[in-house]
């Protein structure tokens, strides 16, 4: 032990649920080894908590029901915000960071949504305010993002990073059943909430990507510029005919920094079985990372879990702590990976992405329609690469195509022709494919 | 950009091979970049190399053939080592860090195998000796055990920490090929050094393995006490029957901490096909670690390449400088995560291990050996769990048997046992197999 062991860390914590007491629950556990790593011990004098009993927690932390009293308590350095939501916690996390207290907080909304407004008072109060537990749990993606790959122009990223929705594809392929059927199961297994549109719709996912996408190129957070499509328009069909294609259908963020501009888009993709990323099953999260230096790596790990995503904000008090022990008060590394943003790289809208597209149209005569589809398709550019199309005993039976790349809207335009055509019998579901260009 | 952008850091490289030379078009490529991360651009005002002509490289640098003019260099800062080797490349490191310079290598022999005498060196002139590059190219593992797995014990690790190995064996797998063949592909594709050795018989992984295990379990680096095994005795006929019973064959570096002591061994090993490092192919490399809060994470991408270990190499130069920007000289980080190591953790013999085994057994006759064969391994208290025996119309066939947890020396007592009986025809193959528990 070195001469600073005598001092501890001292921590508050705003809202004791799954995150906030597993994170009070992992100091416990090991706080031997992290003494060990750090030189110090990290202690909790503040938690707030409305429900917490205190006869029932051993610790001498005075408790309280006001996160307020947690940020304002003069003793303590570094505040962890576990409350989640917007209100008080956006209050509750600017007062802390005014206050002088370097902020954790695992709340992906907050730094996706109103971070543009917060780094700015953490700037002006030379504190901390770190996120890494915010995006994909356990896995220390951010740091590997900022810090890492830093030396790397990074050009892409592509993620699963919602694993309530990867376990619901996962079950989906591996045993052919309905998006409904799987969701009523990952409610009753605790993966969904009774309330499943954060999850399914992509909107858990779009947060994260926001976070990953500003670090990763060196914009603002732009949340609200994010497209968002979710997978519960996905049925079994579409998985079976995505594999005769050599494909798996996953839920993917993917953040792209092209020459027209910056790419944010979470939606079902086909990527190529042959990838690792293919290969990441159930509640588990992944995120791929291309960088102009290293080529791609790839991340995979618990995505969520009490544990798990306290291993993250944990590390982020370990980070601050070795800070402050060497007596630095400033953050060593910009919050957001840059000191200076590239504040001109515009967000694309949707229709001007360009990527490959799996189409499934629904026709009452395979044979005599298929030439006008791809009539409809040439006159807009669109190339195919692969059609099925088999003659099937029922009344209405899907061609599916796989396009070489095109740019959306020309494929908006495809569609709505398709779709006005006497034999084409309903909607037609589209797909986007994607290849990753890193071979 | 902010006040600090006036100043640069100064560099000096030695060694202008495929990682020197790559540091240094790396920092020329995305220099821009850098500076936007950093609020400070990095000059490279040194460089040590036999070979270079100046009038080839585009620089002001002072280029001279020796590697003392760079580290005695009053103007520099930082030391990239790119020598590789121990002589003169020791002392070039020692002397550097004994000047007050920080050091960043990619030689992962010197670090694995004197590390331990410049570790201290670095520590009394407060400077930083950094190493990322030198395991798994450019895939930041170092940062993740030392810094994003911080809050956790660390239970196990496994990696797949050699290219050439691992392409050797996706080929024999996928192609049916013998190793010879392969390892001749590998040299012609200068994948594979003339002399193999330290990549096909596990010393290069051996090195990887030892620095991982020490930031991980806070021991210090004891390369010598690493087991070591190549993969030049597994044949095509190994990875069949590996499949056939729902295992693929991986170069694996395993590090484990247990009750009776810490595991460091390379070896080939059976992993399910099941679990994504089973799917790493080709020349990527792939870490998967067990902490005891976040559970299993998983680190994949490029083991070598100039770039992608160029890409970590400056990680850790853009770490130093933010460290030199902030006015801190002294390492935040102990430089290999622990300021308080476990001295006490013993480093257990490769016979006092414990796991599961395939074993290959040549015999002249099936039916009459399967029993002796069973007997010798219960009295030795080895259980079986699975087996596969074939009559074929070949004079010798294999018995293969897949047994329950067992401790290595009974089972080489077993072996030397079967391979004494009369109806078996030659030395036992045996490759452990790996099952991670981390379910």
């Amino acid at each position: 032990m070195n001469s600073e062991s005598a001092k501890s860390i001292k921590l508050g914590i705003c809202g004791f649920g799954t995150v906030g007491g597993g994170s009070f629950a992992l100091l416990q556990t090991n706080g031997d080894e992290i003494l060990r790593r750090l030189g110090c011990s990290i202690e909790v004098c503040r938690i707030a908590s409305r429900s917490l009993n205190p006869a029932n927690l051993s610790t001498e932390a005075r408790i309280s029901a006001d996160p307020f009293d947690v940020v304002n308590a003069p003793e303590v350095e570094i505040v962890i915000e576990t409350m989640g939501g917007f209100d008080p916690t956006f209050e509750v996390v600017r007062q802390a960071l005014a206050n002088g207290k370097h902020v954790v907080t695992a709340n992906k909304a907050l730094i996706a949504e109103r971070g543009n407004e917060l780094f700015p008072v953490a700037e002006e109060n030379s504190v901390n305010l770190a996120y890494e537990s915010s995006v994909a749990g356990g896995i220390p993606i951010i740091k590997a993002l900022r810090e890492g790959l830093a030396a790397n122009r990074i050009d892409w990223l592509a993620g699963i990073i919602n694993g309530t929705g990867n376990f619901i594809l996962t079950e989906m392929a591996d045993k052919q059943r309905q998006f409904e059927d799987v969701l009523v199961e990952a409610q009753e297994l605790g993966y969904a909430e009774a309330d499943p549109t954060f999850d399914v719709e992509g909107i858990d996912a779009a947060h994260k990507l926001t976070i990953m996408a500003s670090i990763a190129f060196g914009i603002p957070l732009q949340f609200n510029k994010t497209y968002t499509e979710g997978i519960s328009q996905i049925t079994p069909e579409d998985i079976g005919f995505a594999k005769q294609l050599g494909y798996r259908i996953k839920h993917l963020g993917i953040a792209r920094c092209t020459d027209k501009g910056v790419q944010m888009r979470v939606h079902p993709t086909l990527i190529s079985r042959k990838r690792l990323l293919a290969r990441v099953d159930g509640v588990g999260n992944a995120i791929l990372v291309h960088g102009n230096a290293v080529g791609s790596t790839l991340y995979n790990g618990p995505g969520a879990g009490a544990a798990a995503t306290a291993s993250a904000v944990i590390a982020d008090v370990i980070d601050i702590a070795r800070q402050t022990l060497a007596g630095v008060r400033k953050p060593l590394q910009p919050a957001l990976g840059y000191l200076a943003m590239h504040d001109g790289l515009e967000v694309l809208n949707i229709e001007d992405i360009e990527t490959e597209y799996y189409l499934r149209i629904p026709v009452n005569d395979v044979v005599g329609v298929m030439a006008k589809i791809s009539s409809i398709l040439q006159d807009c550019d669109i190339s195919i690469e692969a059609v099925i199309q088999k003659e099937l005993n029922t009344k209405t039976v899907p061609i599916v195509i796989l396009t070489h790349r095109a740019v959306e809207k020309k494929l908006d335009t495809a569609i709505a022709a398709i779709e006005a055509l006497d034999d084409v019998s309903g909607a037609v579901m589209r797909i986007r494919v994607e290849s990753f260009d890193d071979e």
